[in-house]
Formats: structure tokens, C-alpha cells, sequence
């Protein structure tokens, strides 16, 4: 148990500090040194405050950038109090032990994201003297203890009325968290100052990222991996700002095909009503009407009924109490998780009949989609991590008609939506779609194959199989990359397509173009290919 | 042009201090300031040194735990030259500038990494003094030359022999590069006490990540995307270690699938001799032959000969001329990428006609599994980061034989084969394999799906289309989850299979094995599932 005897009160976020203060002097007669504006604000508070500078007998300097920077400050914070020669040396040099220090630093991550700073402006924020004060404590936690969060405070002062002191594992834990803030705040600068130097530059030489854990998960894609959930320091959005609301715990799989099922709707009008229903990652229907959130529920569902059991369902549209009646009385569909802005009161009262379905209330997240892309989207390889730009710019680079046969603007709609959907289906992949009055809506999505024409065999018989045969007919397809022969152009027309979508690109463009003309097929190239693995 | 007249120089890392500080003296009349051994380096050597101590007229004091930590050494350090009222304080306090802080710290990671080091070691290990001279120096690079790596004395001599002084630009990425390093040191540290005292949790509360980068991707998995691939600093071995002969830029997506195949070499007994074949990170032929390396190239370039084109191959033996041969000239395949321990020189001579192909000697790289795995895999969802442990664990966990019909030795090594490729797979997959005399080899591979019967459908469909018909009757397929419906092992039973391996675990179980005894297959509960998304 650590007696404090004297504290050193140096804060930025002044948040708690006077009652702290007055309780560490009047409680338990702790002296106190300070600098600056906190031996101010603490004197102003009545509580009796020793300055730094009277205490060093060195004055404070150059706008406060030294101050605390003493033998007499870090010698008694890393004063050694088992070790004899170090006492002996405190005695001869008066140096007194420092048993707390209550350090915070100016918030240099706010301060930087400020659209006009200067360089110099923001070279001013980076603080010396803390650091060394909060580390220096951090390092000697077994004498002394580091306060360098205000939400701290109720809790050591519980302890020191329970115990006349601070325990060695608080003491250890108030250390540890020091080091994760130092990393935390060299890294932001250390990243500021790289973009600074090199704003066209989007990955630097370095790449340092800070996360906190949100969530243990039971396991991870599989139950003999542990697993954790971890947002980014950087990013104030993110999955973690979705609400649960009912339902058993979000496994690490949920949260793939979660954030997969997200960046669909991020993707897609969110003026319309859009259901998408996924799994493994990739969509298994997708339907958008303009007028109707059930009617899209519906049409999405109807895609692959047998694959949305189980499924992971998101709504852009609230749910209403005809929605939850048509999932679960009508068609009595397991759903694993279903996410939506906001559920009606009267369909969350049948939703949660089924105790283990996750709901997910994500509120106006999909009018946000630019505070989620800031950062590079990265995935482990073995020994490293390969980052890239996330894939957000329009999936329409050029539209460029190539075939003889035109589209009209709701062939063109329906191929753009189907290209979407091709693009959040794993690669290789394919998707065909039909429209109806209202809307459009997937048929038959493949993905995952290794070759073109597989995956266009593939999405052709899933529609076959799940009753779309005669909705083949006059469908529109979009596929992830290039045809590299002109097969799986044939085998879509076959099937019923009458127009098709992808990037173009590939050496023989010509010749898929020449058959698309000889099957009268439309073809548009876009220019930009949309891989996802 | 920053002209420097005082230095201050105090190195763990003592490589090229000699050098750099008699050139500092002799020909450009620098003071030079140091502490402890550095100084009595230097002296032996000549170079007339200032001792902190007397510099500062105060001791160093604490083993050392305090000796720069003084006014006269941060403030000759933070002084900012170019105001007024610095100069005046500095004036009157007799603190003289200090124009360049040479400094690098005790090397915190590899004492951490020695198995006995006791806590309070490590503590002792823990730098203050050096960090603070650093972050000071770095802070005021408008007016300091911090040098934190003994690389760059050569460069700085140059430049200052050239222009009598150190570049803005210079001291700008000098300065830089402490920030980085501070947050990676600390991060270390902060990891090091994390698991230190919580030596049972995988993942903390934090998670703190530094990458260096090895190499631009001219783009990521598209064309419109920029990306990178990064090293992980507290990795020593990764795919960074492998090393291209010959061939194009390695891409993004090449990465990840490189990835995969050397996943999938490190998964299967290197004592044999296996290829393996990917494209969109999932394997497409897979083989291995008791005996000879060509053989195995043969068998799984046969499961599927169209996607084949255009992969990526793994060999885990060395490349000889037959099998360049049987590439090359034989079958005149386009490969993208061929990995191998190594390359015979008359294969490579074969090889390197073909320009564009990417060669890549991996060396002993199989032989050090262990080496890889000791980090989380991590993978970006919006706003943060999923991390679990890798799965690498043994594939089969209990060997349960839950049919009538039993398995052969023979037949127990393909299942687990054919489980091993299902496992690298996306998920849902489903691999067919098939016997010979010297081996075993996969007839039919289906991937990415989203329901268990489509992907053994698939997976047959395949086997059919290129050729393996014959093949598939007696075959043994391996499903990376459970069946949960008997209509998936109906499909593979009816194409042929006579053994099924999947981790069971479905609440139908009892029908699944049911239905397997009706149609005398033998099937395998193994306990382990093994999806990967």
C-alpha cells in the first residue's frame, strides 16, 4: 500500500481536480506542487499549493516549455525508496520523494484535426515536460503513483479512505496505462507530421495504429480461436456506434458479415427502400423499392430463401410491425441478425419473441458514409499487413456502351444495382437481376469462383433452382472484372440476360463485344473494376 | 541551414559514434556534451567531451535514472532562437543552446524478449532522460538536429560538408522519425506490461500496432484504390523474407493469395512433396505425391486446368528443369505466381523466358511455422478492427468415425487432406479428393457459397466438367462445417463419395448420420470447424 505524501498537479483537462485537490490536502494532509494555470486554479480554490518554481528555486521558462524539467522534480519521482545509495544521494542533494504524479496533456489529436492549424502552431501543443513527469512515474509505479486520467480520481480516493493508501496492482495499472497513452500521443504526432510533409502521400514509411478494445468475442471464425472486437482510436465512427438491442452476443463472424452488410447500403440510394439479406460475407439477395420497406423485405428474401435462414438481414428504412409479422408469423424465417435505423415499438414487441435474433438499431449511420473511410482498410498476411484506400468511389467510372444495343435509363438503373451487388459478393462474382413495377431485385448472385464463366454458371442455376427461371428472361447481369473470353457473356444470354455490365479491360474486349452484338445483347464497360476477396 | 555549435551525445547503440563525434570536433569545431559511457568512449578516444555533470554543475544521480533531465540541457534544447524573450531568459539563467541531440535508446524489445527477465529488470530498462532529449529535440527541429539512428551520421556529415550545416528538410524528417519511434517504444512497453500482468488474456484492452512499410502496390484490389504492404515491427519473419528472382511487381492481390498458398504449404506434411494452386485466395488444385515433385504439379494442375491458368503455385520442394519443362514448353501455362523453396539454375533458365511471371524463392520458410503465428490475424471492419487468434490448430481435433462403415489408413489421410484444402477454402466449401499410388489429389473444389448442399453441388459440377467423372466415384470429400441437413452428404454420396470428413455439431446430426449408414458412406466427426472468410 502506497502512502502519497506529496503530489505533483500538472493538468491540462482540469475536469475534478479541485475536489481531488482539496480531498488529497485536507483528508490527507498530502503536500502539493503545481505549476502554472492548475497552482492557480487550485489556489483560487483556497487549497495550499507549493509552485514548482519556488520548490526547484529554477524558474519557469520560455512560455512554460521548461518547468518541471529538474533533478529536483524527476529525481523525486524516480527516487528509488528500497535502495540505499539513492536515498543517500536524495539526502545529500534535498531531494524530496514525489509520491503522486496527476499529469494530463493538451489533446493534441483534437487540436491538429483543426482545418487551418500551422505547422508551427501544432509543434507548440507537443508537451515535453509531461511525458517525462507521467513516464518517469509510470517507470518507479512501485513508489510512485500516475494519475493521467481525470476519471481516476473518485476511485483512488475510495481506495486511500479504505486502505490509507494506493494498492501495487492499481498503482501497476495506472503505469501501464500511461505507456499506451505515450504510444498513442507520439503516434498521432508522429502521423501528423508525416502527412504534413507529405500530404499526397496516403501510406507513409510508418504505419502505427491504436485500438481499444469494444468487445471480447466468444470466439473467432471458428470456436477454437479467441477473438476480440477492437475499434480505432483515430476514428470516432464505426461499427461500434451501432446499438444492440436485443438478442444473444455478436460473434466475430456476425461482426464480417455485419460491416459487409453496412457498406451495401452505404453503397445503394438510401432515398429508396433497400433490403439486403447476406451470408459468409456475401449477398444472397438484395431488393430496392422506392415505395415500400416490406415489399423490398419481400423481394430480397425471395432471391434465395433457403440461404437467408440464418441470414444476416439490413434495412435502410425503419421496421415496421408488418415487417416483423411477415418475418416471423408469416414466414417464420430465423434471422441471425437484423439491422435497421429504428424499430416500430409495436414490431420490436414480436421481433423480441425470438430471445436469440440480434437487432441492431444503427439509427442515421448511413447518412455518415464519409467519417468511415478515413483510415486504409487493412488484412493480415503472415509477419505484415497489407493496407489499401477502401474501394468508395463511384462503381461507375465511364458508362460506355459498346454493343449495338442501347439500355434505357431502367436497364440502366438495374444494371448499375446489380453491379453493386456484384461488388459486395466475393470474387469472382455475378448478379443477375430483374425489375418490376416499384423496384429491382437479384435473381441469381454467384461469387467466390475462381473462373468468369463458372460464376455466371453459377449464378444462372441458383436462379433456376430457387424458382427464377421465367424472371431469366429479359434479366440484366453484372459481373466483378472482365470477360477473358467471351463464354460467360454466351452462357448470361443463354440463361435470359438482355444486358450486361462490367469493367471492360480485358485483351479480348473485341471479341465479347462482337458476340455480344451477334447474341443482340447490351454491353457496358464502366471502366472500374470491383473486387472484393 | 542549420550550422551546429554544441552538441549533446549520449548513445546505448555506440556503432559509428567515434567517427561521426571526431568529425563533429575536429573539422567543424563542435562542442560536444555527453554523459556516462559515451563520454568515456569518447575521451579514449581523443575527443574532448564536456561531461553533463559539470555542465550542468549538478550530479548525475540514481544510477544514472537522472542526468540530462536539467534546465540547462531541455532548455538549451527547447530554446527557440528566433524569440526574443527565450533569448533574454536564456541569457539570464546561463543557458546555453544546444543545437544537436545525437541520442538513441537502450534496445527495450530484444531484453523484453529474454524468457527470465524479471519486471523489475525491465523497469530498469525503461529510458526517461533519453526520450525526453529526443521528444525536446524533435519538438524544436526548426532549431535542433535530432539524430535517433546511427545510420544517418554518414548522410549528415555529407550534408554538412556540402552546405556547412543541416537542411529544414532534414531536420524535418529526422524529427519525425523520433515520434514514431517513441510511440513504437512505448507501445512495446505498454505491451510488454500488459501481457505481463495479465499473462492469460489474448487480447488487452488495448492493442497497439506498428508497421513499417516494405512496398507500394501500384494498386490495391482494384485499380482505383492505392495500397501498400507493411511489415509488422514485432515480427522478425513474414512474407517479407521471401525473395522475388525474377517477374513483374508483386500486386495486392498477388499478396493475398502468396498468403494463402504458403498458409496452405505450411498446413500439409513438408515431407512429401505438394503443389498447390490458388486464384482469388481460394485453392483450385492441390496435390501431393509420396515421392516426386513433377507428379504432384501434374495431379493438381488437373482439377481444375482453366483456372490453373493465371494462379498462383506453390511447391514446397525446389523447382526442377522437368518441371519447368512441363510449364513452359509442355503445357505452356500462364502462371502469375510460382513459389518455391528454391529453383534448379536450367529450370530458371526456362522459367525467366517467360518475363512476367513472378518467381519467388521461399527457402527454409515452411520449416518455421511457429515463427508466424505469434500475432493476431487482424482484419478492418468500419471504425475499427476484428482480431482473433490465427487458426492453427490441428484440423482434426477427435477422430470420430460416426458411421457404420468404417475408414483405412489410406483413407483417413485423404479425408484429411481433403479437409486441410476445404479449410483454406472460403467458406462455405467443400473439397473432393481422390487417391492414386503415390498420392492423393483434389478432383473437385467449391467455394464461397452460402449454403452447405450448393457448395458439395458445385463441387461435383466441377469434378465433372473437367474430366473427373471416373474420378469421383470412391472419392472422399472433406466440408469445412457441418451438414445442417442430410441433403449436402445425399448430393456427395449420389456423385460418388464413399467418405465424408466435417466437424458435425449440427442439432440434425442424428438424421445426417442416419442418412449416411442408408447409403453405406463412412463419416467422420472431427470436433474442429474450419471456416475462413
Amino acid at each position: 500500500m502506497k502512502k502519497v505524501e506529496r503530489a505533483l498537479i500538472s493538468v491540462f483537462d482540469k475536469k475534478g481536480i479541485v475536489e481531488f485537490a482539496k480531498i488529497l490536502t485536507d483528508e490527507f494532509k498530502v503536500e502539493i506542487l503545481s505549476t502554472g494555470g492548475t497552482s492557480k486554479l487550485l489556489k483560487s480554490n483556497n487549497i495550499n499549493v507549493v509552485n514548482i518554481a519556488e520548490y526547484t528555486q529554477s524558474p519557469e521558462i520560455f512560455d512554460g516549455r521548461v518547468k518541471t524539467l529538474h533533478p529536483r522534480i524527476e529525481g523525486g519521482i524516480l527516487l528509488r525508496r528500497n535502495n540505499t545509495q539513492d536515498l543517500q544521494e536524495a539526502q545529500k542533494y534535498d531531494i524530496q520523494p514525489i509520491d503522486m504524479v496527476v499529469c494530463n496533456l493538451y489533446n493534441f489529436k483534437d487540436k491538429i484535426i483543426e482545418p487551418k492549424i500551422s505547422l508551427q502552431e501544432a509543434l507548440e501543443m507537443i508537451d515535453i515536460g509531461g511525458p517525462t513527469m507521467i513516464r518517469a512515474a509510470a517507470k518507479n509505479f512501485h513508489d510512485v503513483v500516475v494519475v493521467s486520467n481525470p476519471d481516476h480520481y473518485p476511485k483512488l480516493i475510495k481506495e486511500m479512505r479504505e486502505n490509507g493508501g494506493i494498492s501495487s496492482q492499481t498503482r501497476a495499472i495506472l503505469a501501464q496505462e500511461v505507456f499506451f497513452k505515450m504510444a498513442e500521443y507520439n503516434a498521432i504526432i508522429a502521423n501528423f507530421l508525416q502527412s504534413f510533409h507529405n500530404p499526397k502521400v496516403t501510406f507513409g514509411s510508418k504505419m502505427i495504429k491504436v485500438y481499444e478494445k469494444v468487445q471480447d468475442c466468444r470466439y473467432g471464425e471458428n470456436w477454437d480461436q479467441s477473438a476480440a472486437y477492437y475499434k480505432d482510436l483515430s476514428m470516432d465512427e464505426g461499427l461500434h456506434t451501432i446499438k444492440k438491442v436485443s438478442g444473444k452476443e455478436i460473434s466475430f463472424n456476425n461482426y464480417l458479415d455485419i460491416d459487409s452488410c453496412m457498406q451495401i447500403l452505404l453503397d445503394l440510394d438510401n432515398s429508396y427502400y433497400t433490403t439486403a439479406i447476406l451470408k459468409h460475407t456475401s449477398p444472397n439477395g438484395v431488393a430496392i423499392d422506392k415505395n415500400d420497406q416490406l415489399k423490398s423485405v419481400k423481394m430480397a428474401f425471395k432471391t434465395d430463401p433457403m440461404s437467408a435462414f440464418g441470414g444476416i438481414w439490413g434495412l435502410n428504412k425503419p421496421v415496421s410491425k408488418k415487417i416483423a409479422d411477415f418475418i416471423v408469423n408469416k414466414e417464420k424465417i430465423f434471422i441471425e441478425v437484423l439491422m435497421a435505423p429504428s424499430f416500430d415499438p409495436e414490431a420490436l414487441n414480436i421481433l423480441k419473441q425470438k430471445e436469440t435474433m440480434i437487432l441492431l438499431e444503427f439509427g442515421d449511420f448511413l447518412s455518415r458514409r464519409n467519417k468511415f473511410y478515413n483510415n486504409p482498410e487493412l488484412r493480415s498476411v503472415l509477419g505484415g499487413i497489407l493496407a489499401q484506400e477502401y474501394d468508395t468511389k463511384p462503381v461507375i467510372k465511364n458508362w460506355r456502351v459498346v454493343s449495338n444495343r442501347n439500355v434505357d435509363e431502367t436497364e440502366k438503373e438495374a444494371l448499375i444495382f446489380a453491379y453493386i451487388v456484384s461488388k459486395w459478393a466475393k470474387s469472382n462474382s455475378a448478379c443477375f437481376v430483374q425489375t418490376y413495377e416499384d423496384g429491382v431485385y437479384t435473381i441469381g448472385i454467384g461469387a467466390g469462383q475462381q473462373s468468369r464463366v463458372h460464376v455466371v454458371k453459377l449464378a444462372v442455376q441458383k436462379a433456376i433452382e430457387f424458382g427464377h427461371k421465367k424472371e431469366l428472361q429479359d434479366s440484366l447481369m453484372g459481373t466483378d472484372s472482365f470477360f477473358p473470353f467471351p463464354d460467360g457473356l454466351e452462357v448470361a444470354v443463354e440463361a435470359g440476360a438482355k444486358a450486361i455490365i462490367n469493367p471492360g479491360g480485358s485483351i479480348r474486349d473485341e471479341l465479347v463485344i462482337k458476340k455480344a452484338n451477334e447474341l443482340n445483347c447490351a454491353l457496358v464497360f464502366c471502366d472500374k473494376r470491383v473486387f472484393r476477396h
